[in-house]
């Protein structure tokens, strides 16, 4: 698959750092950072832009607000081509603190919203293109959304300055009819907007569900390495990276930091591939019920209670 | 994702075994097979039917052999409507040896063969036929054939009495583009056949393949618990259940099973989602050789130098 228009961000700092409360070692930072550069990624997510009075920095590490200051201090001033990323939780952030572009490192600015925070997030997006930031707006959990509330907000960003919509399966429910049908409507409803891909692998769909999303015309990848992120995590970019037929994108140095720090990463944090997510994501449901159920281990290899659990609650 | 055409086959203990050289307690079988028979499961694949003069009882177990006293001792006499399968593969099998189908309590034949055995392959499912089996053929290795070496293969099945053909994915290296394009052919050439599918996971695809194949009117589906199968192994039988709508299949008693058996058996059988697997199929090279790298301790983490190996060979 080649198309010169593509454009793969690794989320892997931010989406993997809802697994350990972003606290990840500088030199794995560092490591993602070069690799990303080498392999030819074209954004790179460092984490999220927070308040200070959203999140204490006792309980989060320092990609949870992602200040200047920390990414120089890890990456240094990014002289290369690949731009770096920040999301934007509506909610979460002082509008005021956001430094103009000029002033920053970092170059885009990501919105995560829900459908009915639309007009919210349309308004924090034009405050940060105002700022001189690229943006893009990504709208969580529609698979959860009734089809005319869906509609009203691609309405809201057809309408805006937004150029970039993600396309987000939040909860690793959807398989490749859905995410045909929704990456045309959203390309119908949003003419010449760029269309971006966030996956999940609940049930192991996040590269699949990506490849049929690039097959409908979406050029924004988001992938992390090894699949790092919430729950069972993303798709994974090693996968990607081995599949793009672009020349610029190499897979060996995202392959070398597996090696070096992944695979001692997986003994400790529980992303991927895991029954209690498959439950959740089969039943198009948020994966915080299998994310606390993992969380205890006396109880994270039950999973016929869990799943009985789960369908009680659904019946209600 | 409903039609009543869809039939589940479960080829764990076949395809898992390949793993282990068939080397599975009688516990462990058993709970498969009471699983498979609680959850829908049509046909259950237990082994190979292979000559006691192609392997060495001491160095496999007995699903290699798939002799009727074994299979009654461990699962008693399969008064259920689940049927009972093993596979034949070419030049590994006595033709004379196999018993006729009324005095066995195999139900169904599969023979597997690349495509220049497809004479012989078929020779053997007449056989099988003539002594009462329900047969099918399962052509490896498609993703290495020349087009018009599969066109004939195809076409000597299609004037066969062969009812079933498979569209088997050896190596992990397709997706849903060539999946449906083969899924067509197959149709297409045989007409008024039914096509099987059986898919790999190296590259995170085998259950995405395998509903590409749904989609394009496959009806057969092979599948695994929790995936097992040779290197990447194949498509996980809990997420094709969660999946499927037909009310006769359920997911709880595989869950079960994965919850009682198969966690402690990850740890000592390295089947699943591995870099070196993922070179391979991303490759589109036969496994083995990321087999033997996972089987060394020393090297199977270095995955730099096997993707480096690998490179070379392919220069060649």
């Amino acid at each position: 698959m080649y198309r010169p228009e593509i454009k793969v961000l690794d989320c892997t700092i931010r989406d993997g750092g809802l697994m350990n409360k972003w606290q990840f070692d500088d030199a794995y930072v560092k490591a993602v950072y070069d690799a990303c550069v080498a392999s030819g990624v074209d954004i790179m997510e460092l984490g999220y832009k927070s308040s200070e009075n959203a999140f204490s920095r006792n309980e989060v590490g320092v990609w949870k607000f992602c200040d200047d200051q920390d990414i120089r201090r890890v990456i240094g001033d990014n002289n290369t081509n690949m731009k770096l990323a920040a999301m934007a939780d509506i909610g979460r952030i002082e509008p005021d603190d956001i430094a103009p572009a000029s002033e920053s490192i970092i170059d885009v600015m990501r919105v995560a919203a829900y459908a009915h925070q639309m007009d919210e997030a349309i308004w924090l997006a034009h405050h940060c293109m105002d700022k001189g930031y690229e943006v893009t707006v990504n709208l969580m959990a529609v698979s959860n959304v009734m089809e005319r509330d869906l509609d009203e907000a691609l309405k809201d960003l057809a309408k805006s300055r937004v150029p970039v919509v993600y396309l987000v399966d939040s909860f690793g429910s959807m398989y490749c009819e859905q995410i045909e049908m929704l990456a045309k409507k959203y390309q119908t409803y949003m003419p010449g907007k760029t269309i971006g891909l966030h996956m999940h692998n609940n049930m192991q769909l996040a590269f699949s569900n990506t490849i049929t999303g690039i097959i409908n015309n979406c050029n924004y990848i988001d992938a992390t390495f090894m699949g790092i992120g919430r729950g069972a995590g993303n798709c994974p970019i090693e996968i990607l990276m081995s599949f793009l037929k672009n020349p610029k994108y190499k897979v060996a140095p995202i392959l070398q930091v597996i090696q070096d720090y992944m695979l001692e990463m997986q003994k400790n944090i529980d992303w991927g591939y895991h029954i209690p997510y498959l439950i959740t994501g089969a039943m198009n449901a948020h994966p915080r019920s299998a994310l606390s159920w993992m969380d205890n281990p006396a109880t994270k290899n039950d999973f016929i209670t869990f799943f009985n659990q789960m369908n009680d609650k659904k019946d209600l």
